[in-house]
């Protein structure tokens, strides 16, 4: 199906293809996310929003449950105030209305004992999972999918070692997920620090191939698409304009590769393989808060046979790549995002784009998305 | 009518009962609101916004008078730089339009003398009373009624002596009056200075009786709801969930009354007496300013024979009070009402409250303003 | 026409012939505005918003040329981060889309080299003017008229000095032209650290007389209405209430002038001759930036018949001029336009109004400005 994605006139004809994607503004219902890392929530609740809801988690003997962060007597947060009498209670700091983490249900008022309505009420739940380190919850309804199917592949094999950071970025989910997904945008990266010296080396841009490396996964759990860079793009190394050389790549010296395999995974989940360095993977989740702002999850992850290689990464993580890749590389996307969302948060602009060549995967990835979601979170 | 309330289902019965409150956002007109306190229109005059009207006020020969604060040439604010060339009047400072503060007539326009506009133009003027240090403006149309009809009884009684603050608080008045006339909302004072070493008691909460102390007084003037607490509650001075105690009542020691009546009064102002000691009572306004904002006033009074007697509780307003049980109380509340605000907000959320038994007296507020206002102040 | 302005019914009955001007809240389309002064955009090109559209200028080989803001690949400013690798060209910093300034032609996407899309995609392109050292740029459609058409009589003659500053003011553009074009507003500069030891003097107001200064240009480019202050106007130098002197003009010593013309003109110039001296020109443009803000030109010509006396007239503009005048005296019609929109954002503010006689020339504006405007800008 890729094929047809090449002249002007193959990119408008595409946009009826990804109506849904169009509308999902809140981000695709029925999925796993991201909330916290396991390390945030050891004491207190903490509250969190996730397509636009609000939930209150809380680990409880162990295991972390997740509800509705909002007391049903008159609405307030109990994250503004959290009060935790009993190891798997929440108590509303407003009249006292308690409750359950592990069922939602209302078990007690400490301002009016006996009250009738203890055993009637019950706050919403959110079924948690917990995998390396991160805190998932399902936002839907119904009984949720394995973990495995809404992360990207190879995330939780027993081997890999995943260290990561996650920020709020004021941009919708989708100009995130984008802004990733998208193979000629290494262009804004061609002064990063993590070139020089590094042994993946990122050319200007990329001219598609004939053989084209977009593949779409949806015959199975995860959905995603593929775009192998390394063989389906001609790299770009000097730019020119009129004929002119304006421009060359950094960091050509020696012996390099360049990230092989970039995918995108449903309900909007990157993966770059390897990046940044040969051994190493990056995963990259942007979860929608609300219609203007994501929580951006940049995630490396790295194979590790024995504790001491997960020690030496988790030293490595902390000394080297979280500020050399993840904020010195990664920052300039979210500034990046940041100058597309004047654009993009009109629903117009899905019309108004002039898309060329390598934009394809893009597209596929609307497609796939618009095509396969288990649902639209409904704004407001 | 009081005794409908008790199950979850009464309380959506009663939602019909109240439409015309939920749609006061603005307030109830043809009311006497407080405006500001005497001492601070001594100088300049003095802009404030009621209701969402903008009213300017000034001092004549002794008698408060006001006037809108917009000049109806071209619709600028006299606040925003207010000249006052004479006693009585206001001059615009844009184009010098000047008006008498008394029947709010168009006299003089500086700019142009001899104006065939003089005397053909009128501002809108406002009843003004003055009382107990405060200054009375009646927002509505036509004859005011007597002040007494829109203060709750005793207010002004002569032997009262009144001292108070005033602050802007970003919530719905609404908000204001329904954290204030709620039994149950002492748990969040349960921690307060106020309590240790003084003569009232708090209790964490209170189980309705069978013998209700709601009473309604809609047959004269003012109109409001007495909830006697002293004798229709249980006080609740330990809390426990699942059998085991997790919280006591502080400050029990020694002999104590708790507060016996809480009343509230159209067209939204409590009284608790007695509080916050056996010898004061308690009176709060919730004025709506905007939407979104009203005019939080905390008035205590006292009862004193002699001008000695007035001179002490001015001193203990100032020195004791007003810091300990004011702000160090009250300001608690304005904390809880922000965190009310994101709900009641929406129109729907009164539709979607969890109401318990110890919130019949809310309800009963609500169905008394709806029965018996004067007129719903008008959105923009 | 305008002897029919002098009754309040009078005004009330013009409003029928101004509606036009009502909904031009992004102002008049189709003229030449100033966008930037000559020394701003010597070296990086420079982005500036005009009537609700965003435009790049750069100056290429001595010519200033201009574009659409947008690249029109993913709709991001090229001014966020503007890249010119070449004189001629803009590349966007997101994908290297790169463009002629000259023609808005698509010339290069330096990720892609020889992407099909290169030669058949254009950015829009603004007609550009230099003179006086301000650029203008022609916001419309088709060809433009010549310059001389858009800026008030004389600004253009060759022995005209020109020097100002321009500031960006949070109002509409037409509250900024009705503070310039009020001749009755000079009571707000009363106090003025202008007036003392000047030779213009400023009266408190201005009383109509019968014989009328009010005279519309409205048979030949540029379209515009003078007022003739000096001899349509008495003179107040002191204002009275109630028969008592209150205000007394300050700085009436000695010989003096006052300013004997003033005049706007399409789109939206003032012109005060002369002003703030009798050897002074003062011109002002609002020029619309979106329906809530506005840029305000202020500027000074002054004869120069030699290079010594330009040079003169440089150094007397930056000592002198700016601070006292400009700033001191102007950055109190700043002040009052602030005051004015709260007031005339909305639509009705028109229907509300109360004018007086002198306010004549502003509804002569209006109804000129309704009559032959070259269009009005779209909003949104």
């Amino acid at each position: 199906m890729t094929e047809k994605l090449e002249t002007p006139e193959d990119f408008v004809a595409a946009r009826t293809s990804f109506a849904a994607y169009v509308k999902a503004k809140l981000g695709f219902r029925n999925y796993w996310y991201p909330a916290t890392f396991s390390e945030e929530i050891e004491g207190e609740p903490k509250g969190v929003r996730l397509l636009g809801e609000n939930v209150l988690l809380r680990r409880v003997g162990g295991e972390v449950h997740a509800v509705a962060d909002q007391c049903l007597h008159m609405g307030v947060r109990f994250s503004r105030k959290p009060e935790c009498y009993t190891p798997e209670t929440i108590t509303c700091w407003y009249h006292g209305f308690t409750y359950d983490f592990r069922d939602g249900k209302l078990v007690e008022i400490l301002t009016e004992p006996g009250s009738k309505l203890c055993g009637k009420l019950s706050l919403k739940t959110y079924p948690v999972a917990e995998a390396k380190g991160i805190v998932f919850v399902f936002v839907g309804d119904g009984a949720p999918p394995p973990l495995a199917h809404d992360v990207p592949p190879g995330f939780l094999d027993d081997d890999l070692a995943i260290h990561g950071i996650r920020d709020e970025v004021k941009t919708n989910w989708r100009v995130g997920a984008e802004n990733g997904f998208d193979t000629t945008h290494i262009y804004i990266h061609r002064d990063s620090p993590l070139i020089p010296g590094n042994k993946l080396m990122l050319p200007i841009g990329l001219v598609p191939q004939t053989k084209q490396g977009i593949e779409c996964r949806d015959q199975s759990e995860p959905k995603g698409i593929y775009d192998k860079m390394a063989e389906s793009y001609l790299p770009v190394f000097e730019a020119t304009i009129g004929g002119e050389k304006v421009l060359r790549s950094r960091g050509l010296d020696g012996e390099k590769r360049v990230a092989a395999d970039l995918s995108i995974w449903m309900p909007g989940i990157l993966k770059v393989d390897p990046f940044p360095d040969p051994a190493l993977v990056q995963f990259e989740w942007y979860v929608p808060v609300d219609v203007d702002k994501h929580m951006y999850w940049r995630v490396l992850g790295k194979r590790a046979q024995s504790e001491a290689e997960r020690d030496a990464f988790r030293g490595e993580f902390h000394s080297h790549w979280k500020s050399l890749a993840l904020a010195g590389f990664n920052d300039l996307d979210i500034w990046a995002r940041e100058g597309l969302e004047e654009f993009y948060k009109d629903d117009e602009a899905w019309t108004k784009e002039h898309l060329f060549k390598p934009d394809a995967c893009k597209v596929e990835w609307r497609r796939l998305a618009s095509k396969h979601h288990r649902g639209i979170q409904p704004v407001r």
